[in-house]
């Protein structure tokens, strides 16, 4: 709770405007939790800019749904993501207007319109597909016009040179690879936006599960890459939207 | 060398208005290199949105100054990073329009105008301070302004919350912290910026050089925090400079 | 053995009221072992304040229930943990009186009265409630007052300050997280007792199976906060029990 | 700030007892700060039990008499750890009031008067005397009388046994041990207080500067075992105290 | 795009025998990809003197074949690695000139003329079979004489010296080895020719998945041994042949 | 080949009692291997005082008969480890003679006939039965006379201490242990014996899969102690073998 | 206190022969300690069949000079290890009849006469001279026959060869190898006596300090390998000085 | 000693043309070492086609000279690596006609006459420049062409492009790279001769002193691409120069 907002509320107090129990529930922030209920931070929105989103990998298909149910009543962007198949498919069964996009895991069930600027999705490989179509969708679903761009990895440099200008156009570019890791730093040498980098688990051996990638990505020579969690196409697509919607 | 740069490039040879050598160098984009000399990349700028900075923590007080007026000739800023004392305070007196923050240990040779929006830098402790030092000199060299918060780490919260309208304000927010590397996931549920980790390798046992704080980062609860290298104020900078200054 | 056991064990022998091979056996400490069986510390809670608690993951339900029968006839506890449905369910089919928790794999065949204090187990995620509850139902097995709060995690602090005075009201704080592991560090700076901190391994990439989480609270700012081994939320209770139960 | 303070401080205000900025003063729980000042948290100790402790490595002897004297003013308790033999004796010249420990590294300005219980400081070897030391002048510092035991490590268990009677007659036990960290689990068996474990960064090889000594710790048989930080003698005093103090 | 290709394309528009859109698409390298389809790199064996070889692990049948068909329409050699028996025997039922080498997981649908000189294939035990299958069965479709020679491993020495003279005899050696990885180390002190070592995860506990054979082989006392990643036959086929095929 | 037995093969030759094919034969030690055998190093027992021993988890039981038929003819002991259920009966079924542990995983299809002095196994808990059967019948295999003692760790010591005298009565003590792996190091402390260390992979989270138990053993402050390989209990086995078989 | 011994002690208490306080004190073997004095374990020949051994990394030349004193009145050999050239010429001027050996970091006060068998130690490179030093050193102190082999690392592997009659005339073999260390696994593979490996820190980059080298001798394929710690010359001289005197 | 060998010693003895004494020096291929000398292995180069190389970080200047003297009389080159300043110009004061590299850390004292083929050494970066400059002087001595072209990191594509055509004429391309270790992947894309990859130690934090470049080498999308130990530019030149030396 800022001092401004304290403020206001000691205001409307002392004139008498608020009970003190409305204060009280004003300055804690709270929001009454059913006992036995998901604890959802319903308010996240106003407070982070992205509403609260619903991980699936850990709820039955019954407790996504209700989830999506009162953030939709509430936000401005209702989804899901971690879901597997059959999850997915229960959940667009109980929802219909919601969608279900399986290649990404999310299922959408209340999209912001799309705004202005745009971001780019590259990846590096086939492989690296599932993570990038999370960043994808999810960026979409909050608002961001999306350009996807696959299999383009430094092994073959003339496959990315031959997209850059439509690259260039955009005003965040997330870079997903796995393996070496190396194509982020490459891109972050070619254009002006800002890079954010998401390793992938996509390897064996000495790839570590995807830390190999990530330790290229933070090593990057080119200065103006950030890094996100191995796999987490989610927190790439939040950080990139939270740039692309901010400003005038 | 982008489409569009190859069109322009081969319609003026084909009219004529250039030699097939003259195309040839502009369309591998190569700068002639004396022998000796440092390869600096002084073409960056139109390429990547920041100009190339000196490290300089490789390099003799004679180096950096060279480095520092070719820069300044062609890119808006010119500046270097990574200067102990001893090295700072040469380039100064070599170059006395310059200006040297002993605390960041950076050279700002040329500094680009101020523009708009905001970046707040925010500490956890004071060990912290030369990262975020680095961080706030760099930001304000190219070209952004900077609110600098310090010493508000997690273990007394009411220290953040004091200031946290003035962080909110910001369109980026750089969260510089060491040992257990909470402030940034903390942060970004409170704010609705993006938001730039800079785990520090300040701390000491399981602190492992930094990369405590960097995993704690990465792992975040938060879904909007992206992460740098440990120590890295420079990238932190570049990445929130690319992101204030983007959009219309 | 202590000096003096020893003593009265001597002075007993002196005296004639102690054959050499009884004093020679209470001198020892040894239990007789039946070949074959467990070897059962059932003098544990004697020395340590706690009694032997069945680890159930590497035993047949009839060896547990073999063991929780031994332990109840000598021990103010007798409790099991590491079961999964078929085995916690064929331990009280086998022994009516016993109570099975499913949700935190603990059957107790024998409780102690609850005695005074309490322990407050806070967890961050809902994903963490297997380690929470095996905490909390040890915890209260051993005789202590549990206060159970959920899903209170540092991406969003206004449901952990909702809570924080009842939390303040206890005497030992047990805290469960994955990921960041943020949560231990953060209560460490708003409560004035002991903080126990336990990691789990809920997570991915970079969470390393709890690695992660674990550093952080290693290094957690707020000096009051000691670790147990990832998912150990047993170990927990047994810290804090015998904190809860120690003094006049 | 919690919900019955609010409340407090609400019904102040309604009733025209506060100003809105005194209220406001109050909710945010902020202390103004000077410009350049050190952000000391003194008012810790009435949250947290524990006073803030001046971490000494990172700052000037003057910084530290400065820090002192603060708390000092505010605190039950006022000291210095992580201090060199320079830094040690310049404070105590400036402090004369205040007591030096050189091979604990501390100063203590103003120590709480000893109150009851008592917490066993045993250490495995002569070379973990430092961090023994720390933890055993902090303790006394905060009001714990302290039992001091060295040099018992587990190659010659006899010397551990001979003090046995003495350690179990208190209500905690700090077990500070580098190397193979044997020493906190075997105690665990055999006393019935709360085990608080300090790996330290004593040894060579792959002892891995104290990680090996940490996971033996984390992974101790013993269920009443919890660990800070490696050399981290200051964090285990404190979890220590609390335990010592807590209670009726 | 090298200089002299430029310079051939630019002399051809200069001349007027290409348009500028001909000359545009062969400067930038590109090959349309229909939109949906591999993204296969074509023009591989050209730049790099190795075709593409599909690496069919994360690829359906189907889709193998189809790779398998548009590479061998174009380069000198087309095969398929990382295929289990479902996928093999598919592919070859497809493609019925195609053969199936079911120990090494290779389908190889177009092989290279064998050539000259010779690549011995040195492997420690028979459970490093598979990979050094998948590097004898690359290195004879890239068109290299192979000398297989398996089960020699340090512990019986007399193994290997029973075959030193032959393997004298090739132009290269791959040496495959799991466990403690010592035999490139040994044969690279008893040979004329590059050594390219193969660590495999064979073996378990502190084999850390094949990471102690590579350590062991990037830390080996002859000088002439270069190490590829984990179980990664294909990859030391591959610098094999370039060294094997290089030359006069 | 060592220089006395060159020398006598030399002198042979040149009195003509050799040819040379034969003596060259010699000379290299090399045994023709069928094609598509098994090359089983049937003159180890010869050169390192212990027969090859069969590794079954890699091999099909008819190759572990064949196998062992083999080494039975040659050498004084022959078995096989690391054998599942299936295998080892099927194993045994074929060679109705031999004899199927199956705890340990072990068919002993020829024992050395006992010989003398003694091995003592001694394990921390139950779960590291396995490795411990594995240590015990391979010793007795090879012909020493072995003392079994389990479930006696250090949170416990009087169970130790109660079986003391005997374990001191051994020639050579193998110490099983998973978890903190402190046992082998409170052992070292107690016996004039040479101590094996085998670290089990027993445990979870920080345990790291027996990383951890095998730091603990590397650092014992018990200077006796040696280790070797996770879970290898067959490797501890051959060491304490030679060791109680040397000597008059 | 093992079995027998507290069974004589108790037999004299009730013959009257000792007073329950002599009785006490031998039960619990403690040796009284004087204030500030180090706790030496003047017992542990006794015991452990090797006495202790004074470290002199982490003392004064006084202080060891003390040590070795007290050690050399009770114990059949007094020694030192871990001294640089200061300490060591100051220990010998102090002690005139005892031996400084700088190569080793070893000063020998008492050693026991040589027996019987021998040991051989066997480094791999000039630069391991040191660790293989203080083995030889500590061994024959211990009583133990030496066999002193440098430089024969496995990339020349006829200078091995060369020696290897010598080396199997001992009835215990310590290897000492950094970088790569497969010197170990080779010798395992040739010698029927059971090898000690010595891990060095040895070597650069990937070596990491000797993990490398200790990870290979871990895995060796030669079974009758076991290993300490890393540049721990003086703890495999205590294990294979344990293993010579053995038996009849 | 191959059959080949042994055949023709074999049948000298027999015809009588050498004595046993002489035939047996041979087989061993056993060269005398004199007491307290360097074991040089001076027949390496006829084993393995390179011949030893001094390492001089661990030797005195009079050691180097002494070995460089020796190798230069029967090899046919004699070089040194790893000297400083001081160690490198006494040794070239001793032998005048030899050359020191100061940059390289190399003194050359017999070089072999260049011969045909050619090695690229490419760096990413100034700092990269000791470990290029000793692979590109040990290249040279052993009787390479070598083109040296630093400073052509992937943040600036253009001047690796700039020099891509000489990069491609080599045989064999040597790439030296820190940081993010990215270049030796992008190379190995882009030209048709075996790379050999170079990890430095440049770069902080996460670099991870080299292992983070080489775990992004070890796991290039470019399949020809093979790793040498962190700043082992010296195994890179032997690597390297096997290969280009290599066949008619």
């Amino acid at each position: 709770v800022p001092p401004d907002e304290i403020r206001a509320v000691l205001a409307a107090l002392k004139e008498g405007r608020l009970s003190p129990q409305e204060a009280e529930a004003l300055l804690l922030g709270a929001v009454p939790v059913a006992a036995g209920a998901i604890n959802l931070d319903i308010v996240r929105e106003g407070r982070t800019g992205t509403p609260e989103v619903v991980y699936g990998a850990t709820k039955s298909a019954e407790q996504v749904v209700e989830a999506l149910a009162r953030l939709a009543a509430s936000e401005t962007a209702a989804l899901a993501t971690g879901l597997d198949d059959a999850k997915g498919t229960a959940v667009v069964r109980a929802m219909p207007a919601a969608s279900w996009f399986p290649t990404a895991g999310v299922v959408v069930a209340k999209a912001r319109p799309e705004r202005r600027g745009g971001i780019a999705v590259v990846s590096a490989g086939t492989s690296d597909g599932r993570v990038a179509s999370e960043a994808a969708v999810v960026a979409e679903a909050l608002g961001n016009a999306v350009l996807r761009i696959d299999d383009v990895g430094v092994a073959g440099l003339h496959r990315l040179m031959a997209r850059i200008t439509e690259i260039r156009a955009c005003r965040v570019v997330i870079v997903v690879a796995g393996m070496d890791g190396a194509l982020p730093g490459v891109l972050g040498g070619l254009v002006a936006a800002p890079v954010v980098a998401v390793p992938t688990s996509v390897g064996y051996g000495t790839g570590l599960g995807g830390l190999a990638a990530m330790l290229t990505m933070l090593n990057a020579c080119s200065p103006g890459v950030a890094v996100v969690n191995i796999d987490n196409g989610f927190g790439a697509a939040v950080h990139a939207s939270l740039i692309n919607r901010a400003g005038p």
